[in-house]
């Protein structure tokens, strides 16, 4: 199956990105918010929910997914291409599936595919990485030209300067929204070196920030996930009417809206998971 | 990811299949219609949808699914392993992972997994068929050491033999339940060499056991789709209190409980599709 197709970006490139983008040399994508006014036919890379896709996704057909994620809130009348796997990144599916079909990375692919499996599992560090996101990160780098681990940090630590960041940016920059039974849940993250330092400077204006996302949105929960990325641990600030769900999910208490989550760095497998589970359970 | 498993089946084996087993001179897999009280974890092959699984499969943690059907009704809150790809046969897709993964396939597992691509694929004559599905019947008839029209023409016919059948077997023996909008639908499939002589010997009986299928199961739509295996056409029996939903969606009308389908051959692609948009459509 060959087709024309045109790679878009569902959001503004963040710091991080931007870091890779210029470092090979590369353009970003065209974003876009909608597509059925544009193309009949998407495919759907690294997520697959409806709230985390174009607002019209349900006008289009989804053709394929390749994606690490979870699957719910997706449905299709036809038969399609779908390939998940349970890694630390889908940039490690893609660079298996370029295997597959035979077909050679450019440098500066792999480098922008480097980069996302670095930025989905922390430089490896994650516990949602696997050996093949090892045995990716390791190819790409050479097909890259650079070294892991120095241009690995390099890059993390780009997209931990904030300073010039407004709240709700930060809020927003790694955001999903989530459908947990009857409830919507905004999970964000932003990665660090000084987690206190964020707090200490920003708290108040995040917690404001988050309380106008629930009441423009409705949401029930907002999290936002604040991960340092040299120690490997989490602070998370909560807010919401859902609050004791959260508290319950964990068995933590959350005082004065933050609360530590000791050796916490995924979104995906330590903090949906066990949210999912309280607020589906009957 | 190696795991130890045992094959098991949803429902017991029809006519067609039993001609396969006994062809390749292996024994049928177990039957189920629980899991939870057994294991902690499955993996669906063929089907994704909740109502098509094990009665209790939100109890079980699904660890991975290999497909080629429309994903629907079908979530999970971790990541996990989902290969779905558009080709006549999930047997197709096992076939590229064998490879995949370089293990050979034994011959008697050739043979089943080609029985299942021509059964599929009515003898790579279902508008379903692709390019991939030619290329795994070839190689699997090599490896199985048969001729695969010789072969295909012998299991299909084995499948048409539905004289000691009664209605309700007939109805039930390859029929699936779809939940399209806010109703149920059930759409069975039976393969003949003769449908006229099927309809003059059963029709009344099996409108009986339509009727009686919506009592207990509360379907709106119950369909059968009976298929000329040699002329590749079908007619369909069509009752429940939708059928003009049934009319709409294909633009036919519906007489004495039955309607023409010149063509028509795949449940999944001509079948579903039309009548999950009109179900859905607002």
């Amino acid at each position: 199956m060959s087709q024309d197709a045109e790679p878009v970006a569902l959001g503004k490139v963040n710091l991080e990105t931007q870091f890779a983008l210029d470092y090979f040399n590369l353009e970003a994508p065209r974003v876009i918010e909608t597509a059925a006014d544009e193309v009949d036919n998407v495919f759907l890379v690294d997520h697959n929910e409806a709230q985390q896709s174009v607002a019209d996704i349900d006008q289009v057909t989804v053709l394929g997914v390749v994606d690490h994620h979870r699957i719910a809130n997706f449905k299709t009348s036809d038969p399609l291409y779908y390939r998940a796997e349970p890694v630390g990144s889908t940039a490690t599916i893609l660079s298996k599936i370029y295997k597959e079909q035979g077909i050679e990375i450019p440098k500066s692919i792999a480098g922008l595919m480097l980069s996302a499996v670095i930025s989905d599992t922390l430089l490896l560090k994650s516990p949602t990485t696997t050996g093949e996101d090892y045995r990716a990160a390791e190819e790409l780098a050479e097909l890259a030209e650079v070294s892991l681990d120095d241009y690995g940090l390099e890059l993390l630590k780009a997209g931990t300067n904030i300073s010039s960041k407004t709240a709700k940016e930060i809020l927003n920059d790694d955001a999903k929204s989530f459908t947990m039974g009857k409830d919507k849940v905004r999970i964000g993250q932003v990665n660090v070196v000084d987690i206190d330092g964020l707090l200490a400077a920003k708290k108040d204006e995040l917690i404001q920030a988050m309380r106008d996302q629930i009441q423009e949105d409705d949401y029930s929960l907002v999290v936002l996930m604040i991960t340092d990325i040299i120690e490997n641990n989490s602070v998370a600030i909560v807010e919401g009417t859902a609050y004791r769900k959260f508290e319950m999910a964990f068995s933590k208490p959350i005082q004065m809206n933050t609360v530590e989550l000791e050796g916490f760095v995924s979104r995906k497998k330590q903090l949906v998971p066990p949210l999912t589970e309280i607020f589906t359970r009957s």
